[in-house]
């Protein structure tokens, strides 16, 4: 039953407890009347040669010519001769940028109020180059790849991001006090873009004292940009503040225009199948998508319905203290919509 | 008035509040009749071309006699040709295990309560190695060397602290999913020295997991190991935990038996010469010290004046929330002896 109106969008359900947050989202979008059509794709069960990797090349080509996807877990199955499942996605589809809002879930108490603050992790290269050798035996070493094309494509990102969501500062996270060529040359990259944006204001932190700071008085902070390794590091620990990565979304950009909304949190295989996993993670992130595509009803109206939800705390799953199986929550949800 | 019962300790004051809290230690060694002698030395006004740094050779010469130091924060001087301090330090007497241990001050409320873990970090070589290249112009490398030899000797290290302090378990902290080789010999080090302490609990997290726990609940942990990078970044999120890199002492190990302890605070130039800086952290790290030579009785007399001096809350500096000078504090600690 496709229609014209419908934005054709690919859905990977993952795998572990992906098939029942996905069918959460499902639920979800058909009630909110959200014109999606989804295009779901599963993580095939050999190595396909064209993506050494269990993702196959079918449900990238369909990323791409969608241009638009959200997905769930993936395990990476155990065994050699493959790459990483989560990584091949990155490459394959040059997801150059990972976006993580970060903010206080009212009424869900942790340490921490008011975090309101947006991780953009260079996604590509960095420390995640795969290039490492041994060098002599027991000497290794591992290459970080630090580029002016993705540095700049990143820090573009970064401020066209914070100026189009009305946010007043972007801190670009470094080492380059060790590492003054890499990390310098990363500096130096957003240090170009911030001149054109005089409207935001820019500042470099360290890592370290960033992570202090973080800790300390997470408030001090609005749009982070970062390498890759320290958005690895620095988006997590930001999760961890408001509750930790059941709660997060994360929406990758890649070139193209394409972007690829995703659950970063693991597959839970302890839980699969027992109706006890919390969708949150993977609902923000498909209001992440809606904004990206401008259906920025829907996505405030959903996005509403989840923390309202949360906020009331009768219906909540076992990760956030409650008893509420997935069904009963994302019935919760609806009813808010 | 040397006495042949005093140890001789190298005192680096270092430099803006250097000066100030080191004269606190001082003090307060001298009331608690600790059998140490210091001999003082300054960063260099020239660079000394043995050591291409600030740091003059003959202060290197005095740990290396000594074979144990007490230093304060020492700001690196702007200009070329030249290198840092800390790390010139670092190199040239082979400060192969950075400890820093951290815990909760009774008394001092932070967002976190019952902190109580140790963190050692691999001191001499990773992304700390200064091999950077730029290969063709717009990209840039940086290598991140992993040696089996350091990697067991810190891993050494760090079962040895755990068993000589009564701790439970070690964690070693890493990325290796991703830098399998360098970050994989990393661990396998760590897995060898763990089976000669079977008593020992050995576990392995990966950096983003163990940053989001960190925040999460800090109580999960007790000894944590890594290599340079993840232990610049972990120490000061743990010390962003317990209020700030004012309050944590740092012990460096070196070949040979050689100590130096230090504050891994700032010189805070803009309160220098004021009588406004904490001198906490370089009296722990002083205690450290103190322990180091098994003078552990002294050790504990003097954090304990501290610990209650600040417990007690009438006198604490600024960056505490008080508005004692520093001299003030200091005569409350001695107070407390
Ligand atoms: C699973 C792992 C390879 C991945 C990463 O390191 O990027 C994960 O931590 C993430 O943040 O998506
Ligand atoms: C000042 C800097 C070079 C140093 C480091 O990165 O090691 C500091 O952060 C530390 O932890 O002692």
């Amino acid at each position: 039953s496709s229609s014209s109106n419908l934005i054709r969008a690919t859905l990977f359900p993952g795998d572990g407890i992906g098939p029942e947050i996905a069918e959460s989202v499902k639920q979800v979008f058909t009630a909110a009347d959200v014109p999606i059509e989804w295009e779901e794709h599963y993580v095939g069960t050999e190595v396909d040669p064209r993506t050494q990797s269990f993702v196959t090349w079918e449900s990238l080509e369909s990323v791409r010519v969608n241009k638009v996807g959200l997905k769930g877990p993936m395990a990476t199955p155990i065994g050699k001769g493959h790459r990483s499942l989560n990584l091949t996605l990155r490459k394959e589809l040059n997801l150059y940028a990972n976006v993580r809002p970060c903010y206080s879930l009212p009424g869900y108490k942790t340490r921490y109020d008011d975090v309101n603050l947006v991780t953009i992790r260079e996604n590509t290269e960095g420390e995640y180059s795969g290039l490492e050798h041994q060098v002599v035996r027991g000497v290794v070493e591992s290459l970080k790849i630090i580029t002016r094309q993705a540095s700049l494509r990143v820090a573009e990102y970064a401020f066209y991001y914070a100026k189009a969501h009305g946010r007043q500062r972007v801190s670009a996270v470094h080492k380059a006090n060790i590492m003054q060529k890499t990390d310098g040359l990363f500096l130096k990259c957003c240090r170009e873009v911030a001149e054109k944006y005089p409207e935001i204001k820019y500042e470099e932190v360290v890592i370290d004292n960033c992570c202090m700071m973080l800790v300390k008085n997470p408030t001090l902070f609005d749009v982070l940009v970062m390498p890759n390794l320290y958005g690895d590091i620095i988006s997590d620990l930001c999760a961890g503040l408001i509750g930790g990565l059941g709660l997060t979304p994360s929406l990758n950009i890649g070139e193209g225009g394409i972007a690829l909304a995703e659950a970063v949190h693991g597959s839970a295989p302890d839980i699969a199948g027992k109706n006890l996993a919390n969708p949150t993670a993977l609902l923000l992130s498909a209001v992440s998508m809606l904004h990206h595509l401008d259906l920025n009803e829907k996505a405030d109206q959903i996005q509403d319905a989840v923390l309202k939800t949360i906020a009331e705390g009768k219906y909540r799953t076992g990760d956030l203290g409650g008893s509420s199986t997935t069904t009963e929550f994302t019935k919760a949800i609806i009813d808010h919509l």
